[in-house]
């Protein structure tokens, strides 16, 4: 890709945040926010915020970039003819952002078939945005914009573990985190995918999860192996299509905690 | 206490989480952070941000209001002949800072012998001020100032739930924890004095927890009083010296967790 077609790319991504994120603050923090029972069998909140951000990230991409395929969590796939795919999570969070807690973000991801090329993990109530790829890994917030690397700890007894529930997975899932988290120094939870923002900025050195959806991860992926993480399935290989992950600051933060969960059955 | 004097001491605690911000925002996420272990058992990070911001706050004190005690988390007490003691938090939420989550605050409360009067809540990264207290019941943040006032949540099973740890306190308390968490609609984690910030401000119904010093209890309680909530012990007496705690949105939800809580060991 030539570097022209990068920095359109970079361009028309961060439009899609500039959009999304004024959709989604007219609704955060509103007192009677609705939210739809999306999951017969639990709660996941599904907000007008969600679909606004999400149709405002659309409308721009219909016009700007066309050719582009659309993978998004509130409307129904586009396809594409140019090989590249937009992820888009509107909110990703929805759990947070109904509790007025200012940790979930939207989710913009420029991937092809063999996974994320550019992303950017943006939290517009905070002013905080996380990009990476195409050479570029960078920090926006109230404290300025700084480049961002991960963290150089090699011990899981030093690690800093963030997940998002602590009742994660299967039970098996479950047993293979615990045995992991207690080897770190600190387990927090709660975070969705700032925690993987946290571990690109340097801050933290594990993110563990199960249950992911493409739009979840792809983003993710793109600003902290941008920063020099690693992000994989826990059995190793690729993440961008979902499921159980494993985010580390390094390769020996990543290898050790794969020894924690490339066994889970 | 006169009109005069409660306004003096809302400008007084005002400087002091003026002060108390951005002494605390010169450490957040820098990479290298120090930390020692406080707490040979466990790991109680106190950083020089933790100290910095508390020896501000207590300069301030110094000067404008010498006739009260102090009580602080880094340093002695110190005695006071005004009856009013300042209950100060420097950083209540360590563990999040030292993770570069923005979900830690100052906390700044006066307080007499029956309770806090007034309270601070203060996210200095976001840019957040809650306060309560002196019939005064507002939140400053990125989105503008406005009035709070809590939740008119009636039942448990529409509540959302939040706590520091799941892994709260003893056996006994986790168990009468989980057996309440199982009747809400969400339980979220990790959230330190921000939880008690999201109650106040109309977000949340409920927080729950268990080993909390009298420091990280008072400014809390002032807010969420001041915005219509109800702040107890599990047994339903007063919170403001610590140990188990629950705050409620209203008396209706405050009944109800009480009759999961009341009874625990």
């Amino acid at each position: 890709m030539s570097p022209e077609e990068q920095q359109e790319l970079v361009e028309v991504a961060g439009e899609l945040a500039d959009a999304a994120g004024p959709a989604t603050l007219r609704h955060f923090r509103l007192q009677g926010l609705e939210h739809e029972n999306k999951d017969a069998m639990g709660w996941d909140p599904v907000t007008d915020a969600d679909r606004e951000s999400e149709m405002a990230m659309r409308k721009i991409l219909a016009r700007r970039r066309p050719q582009d395929a659309i993978q998004g969590e509130e409307f129904n796939a586009v396809d594409g003819t140019s090989g590249l795919t937009w992820v888009l999570d509107p909110i990703d969070g929805t759990r947070s952002f109904v509790s007025g807690s200012p940790v979930w973000g939207i989710l913009i991801a420029i991937s092809d078939k063999s996974g994320p090329l550019y992303g950017i993990v943006e939290q517009p109530y905070i002013g905080e945005r996380f990009e990476g790829g195409f050479g570029r890994a960078t920090a926006r917030g109230p404290l300025g914009t700084r480049q961002i690397s991960t963290r150089k700890t090699k011990d899981l007894a030093d690690a800093i573990l963030f997940t998002t529930f602590p009742e994660i997975g299967t039970v098996h899932e479950r047993r293979a985190f615990e045995n992991l988290s207690r080897q770190t120094l600190l387990t927090r939870y709660g975070m969705d995918c700032y925690g993987y923002a946290l571990l690109a900025g340097g801050h933290i050195d594990l993110v563990v999860e199960a249950g992911l959806k493409d739009i979840d991860i792809n983003a993710p992926i793109a600003v902290v192996q941008a920063a020099g993480g690693m992000v994989t399935g826990w059995d190793g290989g690729p993440a961008h299509l979902g499921g159980r992950i494993v985010a580390a600051a390094n390769q020996y933060i990543h290898e050790a905690a794969l020894e924690f969960l490339s066994s889970c059955p």
